[in-house]
């Protein structure tokens, strides 16, 4: 195992799985746990595209949960290398793969409309300051909409996908319209939709969508998840899913 | 006071407000109480208008938040009627009325560009059958797209408000996504969203969504609300609503 820099070696949560994050560089978020939890996912096989993928926490989570092949696709190769070197560590080379991509031109490669899942946990801010790009470019490439914007990930994601298929973001509330607004215009119907909310009786920071490719027009909504009790602890709810047991 | 056929008088709920009411034609739902609660109006003056009124129930309870002036409009003469007669009963005649006409071509009366606030609990279900429509009439235009599209809603709400007025509406999870399409259609941006909740760990049934005309795109979701606890007790959110207070 090698670990350059300030890397560490994290046990990913409930798995049995480890993971590099680099404090300096990139350590996955609870919103990338709750995506790949949420999205739906042919179980025996099939086709799933992580769009954004980091240091490939989702390809790795979601290799829980489906035999299928699934695709890790980067853009910062620094990003893409620590991913590359989790697959290998955790031996998953078989099923999980990493494309060091602009997702922009990744669909050629990919092949289109071939895929069963495309996940993406997408930038959330629009262009940053040159002070803030300046203070850590492996960050504001992953936070901000630099390399690619919201558009382009949503058309992609339908351009990857068969019919059928199922596009799972997840973002801000402040972003939900332009994104279901994005998703109808690349025939990306939003069939589910969960909010999740830091505690009861606060507004919600974070949503979590899976869109149909040429769906019906009929949206579902949820029940909340709620992410801390009022002592300030995680909920049981999301206990489970960070520990794999309420406990 | 003048009830015909089998029309009563029925108090409104936290109000010291009655309204009529007809099991075989029309009742007000919990989604109008809900929406006329939801809404921000302005406090010491200003001009409401509400859509699809029927019996005038939002009218009624916003006279209680709001000293503006407050115009129904209902394209059911039987609807209307009742409306007028609940109004002159509470002697509310100098703040509300009613109209007695078609949304679509209501916007010349009631003036374009001239109103602070909409509200609308449009009818949720596309066209009935024959069957169905044949069975009750006043019933399948007060719930089924007959005379209006949800379309045909949002246009009129558009066309009423002034810049920066709002729109706010009650629908089902089902057509979220048409609503908010054809809000940002017609220049009305959804500011602020609440998903209505039959009980915790349900899916949401019920929709709450304002939406300002020509605002900025950044939508805030609100807390959930739940409307039965565990024992099928009204929560304490709901009979504060209901009731005025959670006892």
């Amino acid at each position: 195992m090698n670990l350059t820099g300030d890397e560490r070696l994290d046990y990913l949560l409930a798995e049995d799985l480890t993971i590099i994050q680099s404090p300096s560089v990139f350590a996955f978020s609870l919103d990338a746990v709750l995506l790949a939890r949420f999205v739906q996912v042919p179980i025996q096989k099939g086709s799933l595209v992580d769009l954004c993928s980091g240091n490939g926490v989702i390809p790795l989570l979601l290799s829980t949960r489906t035999k299928g092949t699934i695709t890790g696709v980067e853009i910062q190769e620094r990003l893409y290398d620590m991913a590359v070197r989790s697959i290998e560590h955790n031996g998953l080379d078989h099923q999980l793969t990493m494309v060091h991509e602009d997702l922009k031109v990744v669909v050629p490669a990919l092949g289109w409309a071939k895929h069963d899942v495309v996940t993406c946990n997408p930038p959330y801010f629009l262009t940053p300051s040159i002070e803030e790009k300046n203070r850590n470019e492996h960050f504001a490439i992953a936070r901000h909409e630099i390399m690619c914007t919201l558009e382009d990930t949503v058309k992609v994601s339908s351009d990857l996908l068969k019919q059928g298929g199922k596009a799972a973001f997840v973002h801000r509330p402040g972003r939900l319209l332009d994104l279901v607004t994005l998703m109808r215009k690349y025939r990306l119907e939003p069939k589910r939709i969960q909010f999740v909310y830091p505690k009861m009786g606060k507004e919600a920071n974070t949503i979590l969508i899976e869109a149909t490719k040429d769906g019906k027009a009929d949206t579902k909504i949820l029940p909340p998840l709620y992410v801390y009790k009022e002592n300030g602890e995680y909920t049981e709810e999301l206990k489970e899913i960070l520990y794999g047991s309420p406990a």
